[in-house]
């Protein structure tokens, strides 16, 4: 698979985040010869917070997760991923996968069951061989690394074409803070509440209750906010560890929330960046609805709409679909005050193309590789921004035939 | 372009419908050599009843014709539609497109302006050339025949690939009522309490209002169940027009509903078997829910989601994308409960793949033209068909560049 066009540069130099450490194993999941599975051990004390997905038929570790959040913060804990099977949909046996597996890390490291996280990410319906991974629990204990992350972005992914990370150091009360992140994703992203699976880390010192508020807050700001494919993901898994190494506490401050926000909308738009096929980065931007939900709606409404995404592939700047798309959200919307701008160019206002409309104009602005949908409804104070990309031939060959 | 692989043997030999005449005319709204435009005269005293997209960006002549639905019904009426041209987010010129051919075909006809209703399919944003529509007018009057129907059905088509017609004859209190429709959509197909355009006629005996509540009725079991990408045109409407020439009340009559019904149902089916780039026929079928809403919303995630329709179009029986589209409905179920097939084929039930479960027979049914795929949630008595088709390369191709 070639590497998606829209890809970064390179790979954050990520830095260590001090109580947290890696390793990465080839179990064989479902491929030979790569690396698919990556143990992350957190220091007694680490608060753990997370969001996922909202899907009906969640997969076992997804609803073994939620289970485990919030206990007690006090013992040291452990994720555990896999990627090439999501053990999802997989009955009574997938839930037995999960324990046995906890079970096992637990066994091997010492972490309670109980701190034991775990995410599967690949095919739907397929008995996880959890006998493969647990065989690979003693190595992955023995090789922890505090610089292991990038091997660790690296194992969780499936269609990625490249890995996903991100960092930041904020300064809190005159002292540095660290972030890290790691992400996978690329197709099955319309998150709903959480998404794909993305693991952050911080030697920040806060309380779970807080940590929780906090990054479900910036989680509909980011990971929700963002479509590929409109398809959602039964294992999509957000968390965030503050390990609280740096004794520094960050209750409350507004800067370290920031770097946070920054880091977990780098991140998802890296998913966006990788999303199966895509050539353009889409920017929608809704403001003037009647409020942030019905501009939300309308903004999801653009970046979901096929005819939309199409259009986009084609360098086609079809600024009508954008009028059907606003017209179908569902939204307050009055069609003789909407307009609509491809950049800083208006196609459209008081109800039909700009008087100075350049088809020229527009077409050559499409050629661009990141593109910005602007709408305004001008009916009231809501705004809404959400992050696409185009769908492409390449969506199709990459999704007529994913099993085989 | 090619004929769809799905489309119907040839076009159905529509009978005549005593009380309405057509004719043809080539405008050239948008390309040169075709007919484009039609004009149907409707009897004195024909109810008129309607469904219309529920856009909030809807076109002017809908509006037009929303307004106009349940007046007086003693005059004459007529029914003008040209392709090419949407006449959609075309501001205060469109509604003075609407004017001007409403006006033309009330004084070259004598129908009453309150009784000229339009329609207009093609591209959005663009001006109507209404003076090129206009200019017909006397032609279209001067040739109308009472065979033109097939004719018809070629003019209003856009990206169709085969002209749709259906029809039936109905025993009512042991004569004969006879119905012929038409009907144009292909692409921008996802109907909201009506879909894109469609003209029935009959010589039923039935007034306004009762053949509103009937086709009102229908409607929502007919083209607001098929979805070939999940959008929602700006001009969808559908007519129905009782002449009353048979002079046989058809109130209250279940054998005419019962026809009506299956020449609804045969259209909306003829619109999927046209979706852009399908190769496949899909019907969804959903059981078991807690209501019939609900069990709509899940047939409906199931034949919108991308990946499920790359997945036909793949020939892949990849179950567990289905799972994924119950699971992101938002409908209410129970994993656990859920049991999937593919035609006859149990795949999964009881929260996993079926223990019978063969991928070999799995393959070689997913090579049919024609699939079903039936779910049933198990925890209620809801129940809902939609039909839909697959996501092709030809769906990329056809929309990429569709302007140029």
């Amino acid at each position: 698979m070639e590497i998606s066009p829209l890809a970064p540069a390179q790979f954050p130099d990520l830095p260590k985040i001090s109580g947290v450490s890696f390793a990465v194993a080839s179990a064989g999941v479902k491929y030979a010869g790569r690396k698919d599975v990556m143990l992350a051990l957190l220091a007694p004390g680490t608060s753990v917070a997370g969001v996922f997905t909202r899907s009906a038929t969640r997969s076992a570790p997804v609803l073994d997760c939620q289970a485990k959040l919030g206990g007690d913060p006090r013992g040291p804990a452990a994720i555990l991923v896999n990627s090439g099977n999501s053990n999802a949909f997989t009955g009574a046996r997938g839930t037995g996968s999960v324990e046995a597996l906890t079970q096992s890390v637990a066994a091997q490291t010492g972490v309670a069951v109980e701190r034991v996280f775990t995410a599967s990410t690949g095919v739907i319906g397929e008995p996880l061989p959890h006998d493969k991974i647990a065989a690979q629990v003693a190595t992955l204990h023995a090789n922890q690394s505090d610089t292991g992350i990038s091997d660790a972005a690296k194992a969780i992914m499936t269609t990625d074409t490249f890995p996903k990370g991100s960092c930041a150091t904020v300064d809190v009360h005159g002292q540095p803070v660290k972030i890290a992140g790691i992400a996978k994703g690329s197709g099955m992203i319309a998150p709903d509440m959480a998404t794909m699976l993305v693991y952050i880390f911080t030697d920040a010192e806060i309380r779970q209750a807080e940590l929780q508020e906090l990054v479900s807050g910036l989680n509909a700001k980011t990971f929700n906010c963002i479509t590929v494919d409109s398809d959602t993901s039964t294992s999509d898994s957000l968390m965030v560890c503050a390990t609280g190494a740096s004794r520094v506490d960050v209750s409350g401050n507004e800067a370290f929330a920031s770097a946070l926000h920054a880091l977990m909308r780098d991140l998802a738009h890296q998913v966006v960046r990788d999303g199966e096929g895509a050539t353009k980065f889409v920017t929608v931007s809704v403001v003037g609805a009647k409020d942030n939900a019905d501009a939300h709606k309308v903004a999801l409404s653009i970046a979901n709409s096929p005819l939309v995404k199409t259009a986009i592939a084609g360098e086609d700047a079809n600024w009508g679909r954008v009028v059907m798309a606003v017209g179908k959200s569902g939204a307050a919307a009055d069609r003789d005050r909407l307009s609509i701008r491809f950049g800083d160019i208006t196609v459209a206002e008081n109800g039909w193309r700009a008087p100075n409309y350049s088809e020229d104009a527009a077409s050559a602005y499409m050629k661009n590789a990141e593109l910005e949908i602007g709408v305004d409804l001008a009916i009231g104070g809501g705004q809404s921004t959400v992050w696409t990309c185009d769908l492409t031939h390449g969506y199709i060959s990459i999704n007529a035939d994913y099993r085989s």
